[in-house]
């Protein structure tokens, strides 16, 4: 079911409170400065199915199994890449995601425990097979990703109320993420050192792509 | 992950308009009547998140991609089978289920054209492998089943309002459904006599789990 693809698939990941939802924005600007127009996203989310299936995975009234929690995130995934992400790529776009599918090895595989090859499977039934061109993982201690969320004022959904024992094995999935087009950033400095060394690889990533500079 | 059961866990399955939720409010009733206190549940549905999910899979307004709406209807059987069957089957309680598993390959691989094999994978983690004791289909042709489903008052969910070809192959599939406890009764005949032939194969497996007659 893969259609032809001509875009970028670019991808931050992390622990909560690694700073994700700031690089995107970061980058994104970078983007638009070098006459770019990306679309950015974030998982679990951007359309109506897929904010319906985060709520229901992740506010505590629906004590979502460890099973329904992934495969409400897998439907999220599946109603976004279809209807927003994939098109998006066919279009020649740049698409800047908020989390992908390196979130579901760390919070369902290794958090909750379930069997890595079937979910390993299932979500490439999901994502009906679409990779990332490129993976930046943000690396921080799950205490300093845990002190950072403390800060910002919401009520701690699903996720976030697990205890540092269980964050600090997610936390180390991220860190040891490898593969093709996964590249980590040490996240522990200040906002402008990790956007300035996330757009220094995207940077390359987009040239070897795209054939031309973006600088 | 499976627990030890003793329980019975009888679904009914069937096209659209078959007389499914009939027959089981029957079975239940007949159940109560040799003192058997049966748990009735309808699938997707039955704890609130698989009631969310079932409303984004089946509501038109959420358009559910494919893939989304076979994740949805996982996430709501996952968590029906870890929140109430399983316990329930634990506890040795007879379980009697409106739709199970059968009712994905003939919506969502058949219907939907999914690929076989990795939702059969998905299913199987899903349910963690639990299988009914017995599966009582219903067969009607297709024609049959929407025309009595255009009687009850309702607005047709997404699935109620494919085509008439979509909804033959749909119903192939459940006609042709074989394998261990798979049981078909012709569901063109009257209530009555629907639920006395589904009534006569449910005590002989009764009879054969619980080592005693219930009739």
């Amino acid at each position: 079911m893969n259609g032809a693809r001509s875009g970028f698939f670019l991808v931050v990941d992390g622990p909560d409170g690694a700073g994700k939802t700031t690089l995107v924005k970061r980058l994104v600007a970078r983007l638009r400065d070098v006459g770019i127009d990306p679309l950015d996203v974030r998982q679990p989310g951007g359309t109506p199915l897929a904010e319906l299936a985060r709520t229901a995975a992740l506010d505590p009234q629906y004590e979502a199994s460890p099973l329904a929690e992934l495969f409400l995130m897998l439907a999220a995934r599946a109603d976004q890449v279809a209807k927003v992400i994939r098109p998006a790529l066919e279009a020649g776009r740049v698409v800047v995601s908020d989390r992908y599918d390196l979130a579901t090895h760390a919070y369902q595989i290794e958090g909750r425990r379930l069997p890595r090859d079937r979910v390993v499977e299932a979500n490439a039934l999901a994502t009906d097979g679409l990779r990332p061109d490129l993976t930046i993982v943000l690396d921080v201690p799950a205490e300093e990703g845990l002190r950072r969320q403390a800060h910002d004022g919401k009520a701690p959904d699903r996720i976030e109320r697990e205890g540092r024992e269980w964050h600090e094995r997610v936390a180390q999935v991220f860190r040891r993420a490898a593969g093709p087009g996964v590249v980590h950033i040490d996240a522990v400095r200040s906002p402008d050192d990790v956007a300035q060394a996330a757009w220094d690889i995207v940077q390359v990533h987009l040239a070897e792509t795209f054939g031309r500079g973006t600088g």
